[in-house]
């Protein structure tokens, strides 16, 4: 019987390692680590830096594998996730048969929480034989948002709503609620809604040595984080941001 | 200077405890426990637990305090909330005066995340002088109840509410999310819903020797949670639970 784990290792800061992740991590047979290119190369090295950092035993292996790409040309969005998750599954599937009896524990290190926009477990469901999954929570980049700007992420007893940036532009600001938590932004959606009386909580590489946070009046700040987020982009050749954003009436 | 750290701890679970959490607790001259009265000693309990099993050194003082309770005759319930986050906010004064020269570091182990529904951070901002504060990212209840079931929490790129139980019983289904993560319900809010197509993923005590969950079809597995829950309350003298909804349309 195989079992999978998907372990939360946090989004950026290896102090957000929990103890059940240490100890996932080391419980392992097999930690499979996703090459990506280079572009978001700091990442793969931040599982690898986890990985030589927490493995206690000589017993664990830990395998690179590459992934596969997610074909940008299918017109059907859907039909583009979906036939990239079974890529994904296949890929899965055949670095555990390199590696591997097809017994024992086999590790994969997932940023943030697992169950956070993130698609390892729906990926996991499309192996066959089916493993058993067992997940390990890990912090997410909404904690470390709020934790940076020492932000309560919810009003006393009230709502909010965590979507993306695709959502917030063609949306506009969501009935119901005063906290919105964007994720996901390719750029910077909150461009799209009219300022007034938005405050914005913004952050970047949370967690790591460059975080960068920036917060205040949107109207104010908005532009400063336009500038700042295209900045930083160059700088690093990739960036992860997400923001809090928040109608005082 | 005084820092106040406010540390998540997570919900249940030591294994849920950060490193960085672990390393913030040794660093602390003081750490303050609240005692709450009898009902929910489990909780304190873990906290204590928590400090004799990460807490190294010999130099950092464990000290408790009895937190005010809330007057809850007070009509405005904004008000009742505010006049004991002061209330609370002086014990904190006091404790911190009756066991520390006013210099250094004192922390207060929350319960899950610091940002989430949580007053910590409210109660902190009305310490004078106004301490350093500083938030220590935990493990929340959402990821618990995720990781219990082994569940996504969004569906792929689509947005999803957080509410309370008080909000989801007044104000029905919410606009514009098929997932809801219901927190803080008193009862059992999901029975004022029209369970047709709603599915169900419910925790209780989270993390903890006698967890519970329960999922399925909200008109099928609902009845058989209110019942559960009724037995485990009564047997525990508490409870805690949580609970996401998705809508299928
Ligand atoms: C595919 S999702 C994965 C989320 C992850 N599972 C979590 O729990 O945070 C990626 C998005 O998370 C956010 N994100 C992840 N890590 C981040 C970081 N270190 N700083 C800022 N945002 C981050 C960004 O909004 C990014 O677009
Ligand atoms: C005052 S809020 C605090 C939330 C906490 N800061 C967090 O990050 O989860 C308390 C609510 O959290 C949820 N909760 C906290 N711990 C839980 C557990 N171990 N199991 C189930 N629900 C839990 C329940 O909905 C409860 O009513």
């Amino acid at each position: 019987m195989l079992t999978l784990s998907l372990i939360g290792i946090g989004c950026g800061d290896p102090g957000q390692l929990t103890r059940a992740a240490v100890e996932a991590i080391n419980a392992a047979d097999l930690i499979l680590i996703p090459r990506k290119g280079t572009a978001k190369s700091d990442l793969a090295d931040l599982r690898r830096t986890i990985c030589a950092d927490v493995v206690g035993s000589g017993k664990t292996v830990i395998a690179e594998f590459d992934l596969p790409v997610r074909d940008a040309g299918e017109a059907d969005y859907r039909k583009g996730v979906d036939d990239w998750h079974d890529a994904v599954a296949a890929t899965w599937s055949q670095a555990i048969a390199n590696h591997f009896g097809g017994e024992g524990k086999v590790a994969l290190l997932i940023w943030g929480d697992p169950s956070l926009y993130d698609s390892s477990l729906r990926i996991a469901r499309r192996l066959d034989p089916l493993p058993k999954i067992e997940v390990v929570p890990g912090i997410t980049s909404i904690q470390a948002l709020c934790a940076a700007h020492a932000l309560p992420l919810n009003d006393i007893g009230e709502p909010f709503l965590v979507t993306t940036g695709r959502r917030l532009r063609e949306g506009g600001w969501p009935q119901g609620v005063d906290t919105v938590v964007v994720m996901l932004d390719g750029g910077t959606a909150f461009q799209s809604l009219d300022p007034l009386g938005i405050h914005i909580y913004w952050g970047a590489y949370l967690g790591m040595p460059d975080q960068i946070i920036m917060s205040g009046v949107l109207a104010e700040v908005g532009p400063r984080i336009v500038a700042q987020r295209q900045e930083a982009r160059e700088r690093h050749g990739w960036i992860m941001d997400s923001y809090i954003l928040k109608r005082r009436r």
